[in-house]
């Protein structure tokens, strides 16, 4: 960084800047649990790549799993924000719009921090927790509270079947023709079962 | 072996002889690959293991894909007894019978054989080929067409969507409730998805 853009970045102020660095941090990791999976990427090389202090891993993440968990979800970075799209139209399409979004995110880089993502999960207990946590108590008990669904738990892990079932199908294993399938026909295919999950019966 | 059970083992001629080594086969690649994975399980090795000459596993499973198929998928042999087991009762509760076949092996080792295949597949493209062979193309495609289904390929994918999404979430990072979930509950939760992947609507 030249001396003219440290002062540049002084004046953008605190807020800016801590946005620099969160932002760099998540490129950086992004690239490191790619290369290297969950294990071998360190919180210290993915700092030293961003160029920060590693203690900022722990300030905005709160740790390697909340970074894994932002990074290669690669999601908006608060659940909230999620939550709140979720949230935002009829209850009866709530389960078109999970597989909406997720859907658009992961396409978005053809599937490849998903697949980054389930080759981690499915050998780390660590990421599986860091997944759980994310995913299925931040978005989906919060999801069906807010819409004063019965069996929120039970409920919360069945969509996780049919979400992390499609991503291994589309992502991984590249079944086709669903690999490449367009999204509107996804999503007149799943959502039904995805707002099943949600709000219909499943105990009879 | 004795001098005796050799002579044994001849009496009980060409079949029954067959059988045992392919007995032997599955239990010691089921040992093997859960023990080395898909990659470090040779079939040398495995055959060694068996007691039995490796040309044996080409003869009886076509080769090491097969032989995965068939000791960590953990099915009976032929996939057209699945199939037959699939197809015996009312079309409108093959979907039950799906969830039920599939969780009553998958549990009767704890998901151990899931978890395997899962992690090898993820890492694996030759052994999700093998995976989609036995699954999409000798189970699912076949039981469409007999229930007369139309876009049968894209039905078979979205069925792998739900069964391998309850693998993951149930055996791999056992999220809970769903991970201790009576069988019972399970399909009356998931079996009408699965129908619905099966005979219903998917398109509009």
């Amino acid at each position: 960084m030249t001396r003219v853009e440290q002062v540049n970045q002084k004046r953008r102020g605190r807020r800016a800047a801590g946005e620099d660095t969160r932002s760099a941090l998540i490129a950086a990791a992004r690239e490191a649990f790619v290369e290297k999976g969950y294990d071998g990427a360190t919180v210290r090389a993915i700092a030293a790549r961003a160029g920060v202090d590693a203690a900022m891993v722990n300030h905005w993440f709160g740790g390697k799993e909340g970074l894994f968990a932002q990074s290669v979800l690669q999601l908006p970075f608060d659940p909230s924000e999620i939550l709140k799209r979720l949230l935002d139209g009829p209850v009866e399409q709530a389960g078109e719009r999970i597989i909406r979004t997720f859907v658009t995110v992961w396409d978005a880089n053809g599937g490849g921090t998903f697949a980054a993502l389930i080759r981690s999960v499915t050998s780390q207990q660590e990421v599986a927790d860091a997944l759980k946590s994310f995913f299925i108590n931040a978005i989906f008990k919060n999801l069906l509270a807010a819409i004063g669904a019965e069996q929120r738990e039970l409920r919360a892990t069945l969509c996780a079947t049919q979400l992390v079932g499609l991503g291994i199908v589309r992502y991984v294993v590249r079944f086709e023709p669903l690999a490449s399938t367009d999204p509107d026909t996804l999503v007149k295919a799943i959502a039904p079962n995805m707002q099943r999950y949600l709000t219909g019966e499943i105990d009879n």
